[in-house]
């Protein structure tokens, strides 16, 4: 026998979870939507090339392998690059510009701890093809009306310019990154590590820390205010993102009440399509954290009751009356009335109704042989303990009703 | 500068693509629920032993590969067997009888040709534990159900029940699998290069095809008959399944108008949570074949127009009255509009239209000078080319009923 078990850092999603995950991402897509952008989806493996040379130090985490073809490959590690990669793949279906999103599972070979996983999902969204700060205000003003829809109090978008940085090099940016996790002093010492001697640290650390919102973030703050986001965006010098292609706006969105870090990450990418081709296509966008997001939505009570989408169920009698039963299924479900017909007839009734209240089904319909003399169906309502009888003729007006 | 491509087999889904895929999950997810099935996810990467010794002869067929820390691991091949590895897994979580739905990618090592890709989408629904046949009537009435709801004409259930070939080894079992591929002449010679001689390999093939329903089928038959599924099914008595698990009844969906194989593959599977535990919990559902189903639906034309959701592009008359553009947009998706933004203020009206109309989108927005005076904009119809003012205020409630 083989033991069931899943590797560390993968999940089962049972269905109460699966619910919430599909009620969650169909208010995401929705807003995509909203916002006038159009999915697109890319395959779970590419050829490793594609991902390297763009993420930054982070590459040890890809999940990569040779294929049965001895192909070098990867699976996908975040959706930005592998769109960089299809926009220079078909340069005369995608016209510019070019707003997509896209909602699929990534995969990094991280440490498993709390919300951190190996598997998980990222919905990204992104516009292609525009150098204008005014997308960069369209995709910020999205990621903010995304976390208000799925219920957040007051999400806040922390902004800043990778521009006001653009002195500083790169491996600085990435222990400035860390300011939130290890403090100020965790900074100095690791920048010392790196080569500052601990004044140029010291001096570096509170020159960011002093900056200024730039041209470019003021005017992106006046759109904001346009989009009606007073209140909903904060200057944040201090915020840095350690992606190597990051390169103008950067931001995060955090909420009130949730401390473990922020819910999505972006920013502006104006050389990553040049990889892959001669094209100048600046980008800017966003990668939400969806599991996180999850998490943060259960900690704060953000889900209605998601137990199932099942109205009814229609038990069974015994197997002789068990045509009937399947009769009324035919037209409730022809009514458009989510029923499940329980699937053994050889089971009792009350062991059929406890699996009704166990699955969180509001309605069980009872037809035995009083019923079907009667043409009419018994309808208990498992929360209020009322008991009903109904014509099987009115019974799918009944439920629509109720 | 790297080239930018996808590996052989591998697709990329383009916008219009996307949408496609989108309706017609929409269409199985609804059914499903319709149904009173819950949905369930699985993780992407299993330990290799849960898939090895279950699926039969295309076990060579695994995406499988050491993971960092040297483990076995393959990328999910099926549903059905992860799904049985959970049953195990959660014996306090998973009350029985349990029907749940799952919509995953699966990958699998193919030799990539038309309609048959390296990685695809099943959509799976099963009822565990449950030995009864009206099980197997509800997910095949399921299955029809699908079909038809995502506009095939006259789907057809072909089904037949292993148990007739209880006495025929599984080596013969491929290989009559294959009739419809191969033919008789095709059968038989397989079945001699297996060890059959002429005669009996003849007789064999002749007595699979002159046997007649068993008293389970029939049962079955009279079921589909409650469900009104007349007309959607027959005995097929050479249909074999090569799954080496399969055990009882086994069907598959067929549609006029598409030659190119079944879109669904469905069986009973008694034994295959027993390899994960010690409790027997029989099976009984489908996978269809998401990938070939649009094909299907692209080839009859099944599917409505479907460019885009946006209604509407704001366009941008200037960089200097962008700001009225981003107002405009604001109230119309405060409205629920589904509106896009046009993402350069640099670029030209003229462009500008253009964009709307490559994308489909039927309303263009106009806020010049003299809109922004009467506090009224410009809404062009791309399609009947009219083009009318409305007052600011009343734009959204237009564009509702328009």
């Amino acid at each position: 026998m083989i033991t069931p078990q899943t590797l560390r850092g993968f999940r089962d999603f049972l269905p109460e979870d699966a619910q919430k995950r599909q009620y969650a991402i169909d208010i995401i897509r929705n807003t995509f939507e909203l916002y006038g952008f159009v999915p697109l989806e890319t395959p779970a493996i590419e050829y490793l090339e594609v991902f390297t040379g763009n993420i930054g130090e982070d590459e040890k985490l890809f999940y990569k392998f040779k294929d049965a073809g001895g192909r070098k490959v990867a699976l996908r590690y975040d959706q930005t690059v592998p769109t960089c990669r299809l926009i220079a793949q078909y340069p005369d279906k995608i016209t510019l510009p070019f707003k997509r999103y896209q909602i699929q599972t990534v995969w990094r070979a991280e440490k498993p701890q709390k919300g951190r996983y190996r598997e998980f999902l990222q919905c990204d969204a992104d516009i292609f093809g525009v150098d204008d700060r005014s997308s960069d205000a369209e995709t910020v003003a999205l990621t903010i009306d995304i976390f208000k829809n799925l219920g957040f109090n007051r999400p806040i978008a922390i902004i800043n310019d990778r521009e006001l940085y653009k002195d500083i090099p790169y491996k600085a940016i990435v222990t400035i990154d860390k300011l939130d996790k290890i403090g100020e002093g965790g900074v100095v010492s690791e920048l010392s590590a790196k080569g500052y001697n601990q004044e140029e640290a010291v001096n570096l650390l509170s020159s960011v820390k002093n900056s200024k919102p730039n041209e470019k973030l003021t005017q992106i703050f006046s759109y904001l205010d346009n989009y009606g986001m007073q209140g909903n965006y904060q200057f944040k010098p201090t915020l840095a993102r350690s992606f190597s292609y990051s390169t103008g706006t950067i931001w995060e969105i955090i909420v009130e009440g949730f401390e473990s870090g922020s819910l999505a990450g972006c920013e502006r990418f104006d050389s990553l399509v040049s990889r892959f081709s001669k094209r100048s296509v600046p980008g800017v966008g966003f990668a939400i954290g969806f599991d996180r997001t999850v998490l943060a939505m259960d900690e704060l009570g953000l889900f209605p009751p998601l137990k199932t989408k099942t109205k009814v169920l229609v038990t069974v009698f015994s197997a002789e009356l068990l045509p009937e039963s399947q009769k009324v299924t035919k037209q409730l479900r022809e009514n458009g009335i989510n029923t499940d017909l329980y699937p053994d007839p050889n089971d009792k009734l009350e062991k059929q109704i406890k699996y009704a209240d166990r699955k969180s089904i509001e309605f069980v319909a009872i037809i035995g042989p009083d019923e079907i003399e009667k043409k009419s169906v018994t309808l208990k309502n498992l929360k209020s303990k009322q008991q009903i009888t109904v014509l099987q003729k009115d019974l799918s007006d009944v439920l629509k009703k109720a």
